[in-house]
C-alpha cells in the first residue's frame, strides 16, 4: 500500500515544526485533509506570506515587515534605556507589565555552546552597535533566569561594561504570591543575598 | 508593541493544527521565521499542493491523488474480502502484519454521537454500496477496540448483516508478550470467553 505522494510530502514537511514527530505529523496531515482543508489552505498561504514579508528590524532585531519596527519608531519611548530580551514573546511579557518605557533589543535566542549557538547567533555585534549609539545610557538585561539565560546575560554584561556602558539585570527573588515553604532553596538564597532595606 | 500582521496571521493559522494551542503556535511561528525559513516555505508548498491534489478514493474512501487508489487497483488482492478500518494509519498497520491480502474500506473516523459524528460522517452509504458489489463475501471489522470503535463495529455489523453479508471482527485477547499479572481484567475476561480449543 502506498500513500499518495502529496500526503507524504505534507507529513514530512509538518515534521519541520518544532516538537512534531512522525506520529503527530501524520495525525495533523490526516486531520487537515479530512476535517479542515480550509485551514490547510489558510496555513499554506500564511507560511508563504510570512516567509516573503517578515524580516528583522534593523535596530532592535525583532520580526517586522518594515525596515524598522513600530516599537523602535515610537518617539514616546525613552531612548536612554535599552532592554535586552531573548525572544519577541519575552518583550511582549515586559510590555504587559507597563513598568518599562524604554527601547528593546531582541537576541532571538541565547548562548548555548553545547548546541553550537555562539555570540554571532545572538547578534552580539548588532547589539554592541545598537547600545553604543550615544543615546543609550543603561542596558537592562532581561534574558531568562535559566542557565543559558544567565550565561548570556553575564557575557553581554562583560562585553558592554568593557565599552563603558551601565548594565543592569532584572531582580531575582521570591515571586509575588510565593510561599516560602514551596519556593526552591536557590531562589530563597538569592532573595536573602539581594535583600533590600525597607 | 504590535507584531507584524503576517506573523499574527501565521500564528493564528498554526492553531488550526490539532493539538496546537496559542503558546505552541507562537513558538512554532518564531522557530520557523528565525531558524527554518526553508522549512516554512516547504510546508507552505506542501499544504497548498495537498489541498489541491488529495481526494478520496471512490472505492475505498482513503486519500489518493487518483480517482481509485493503488490498493484498490491491485489485481493480486482477494476481492472477496473487505476490511473496514477507521484511518489510513490503521490500514498501514494491518498491511505491515502481512496477514491480510484482501481490500479495504477506510471510514475516516468512528461513530461518536457526543461529538455529533453520525453514520453519514463515516461514509456508511458508500461502505454499503462498496460491500454489496457482488464480489465481497466477508467484511472484516478492524475498527479500534475503544468504546467508539466498538460501537462503530456493532453498528456496521448490524447494518451489513441485515443485507445478508458475512461480517467478522478482529479477535480480542491477551496481547503477544502479555503477562497476565499486568493485563487488565476486561481483556482477560474477554480472552477467557473467547478461549479456543487447541
Amino acid at each position: 500500500m502506498k500513500h499518495p505522494s502529496s500526503l507524504d510530502f505534507l507529513t514530512e514537511a509538518l515534521r519541520r515544526l518544532p516538537g512534531v514527530g512522525p506520529k503527530s505529523a501524520q495525525r495533523m496531515a490526516y486531520h487537515l485533509m479530512q476535517h479542515d482543508r480550509e485551514g490547510a489552505a489558510l496555513l499554506g498561504r500564511a507560511l508563504t506570506q510570512a516567509v516573503d514579508k517578515i524580516h528583522h528590524c534593523t535596530r532592535c532585531n525583532t520580526f517586522t515587515e518594515k525596515e524598522v519596527c513600530e516599537t523602535c519608531l515610537d518617539t514616546e519611548r525613552d531612548a536612554s534605556l535599552l532592554c535586552v530580551v531573548e525572544t519577541p514573546a519575552d518583550q511582549l511579557m515586559i510590555e504587559q507589565t507597563l513598568t518599562y518605557k524604554g527601547l528593546y533589543f531582541v537576541l532571538m535566542g541565547h548562548l548555548s555552546p553545547l548546541d553550537g549557538i555562539g555570540p554571532k547567533d545572538i547578534h552580539l555585534e548588532k547589539l554592541i552597535a545598537r547600545a553604543t549609539d550615544g543615546l543609550v545610557q543603561e542596558v537592562v538585561l532581561a534574558t531568562n533566569f535559566t542557565n543559558e539565560g544567565e550565561a548570556t546575560a553575564h557575557y553581554i554584561s562583560e562585553t558592554l561594561k568593557a565599552r563603558g556602558l551601565k548594565v543592569s539585570r532584572l531582580a531575582r527573588g521570591v515571586p509575588v504570591g510565593g510561599e516560602l515553604e514551596y519556593v526552591d532553596a536557590g531562589t530563597i538564597a538569592r532573595a536573602m543575598l539581594d535583600r533590600r532595606t525597607t
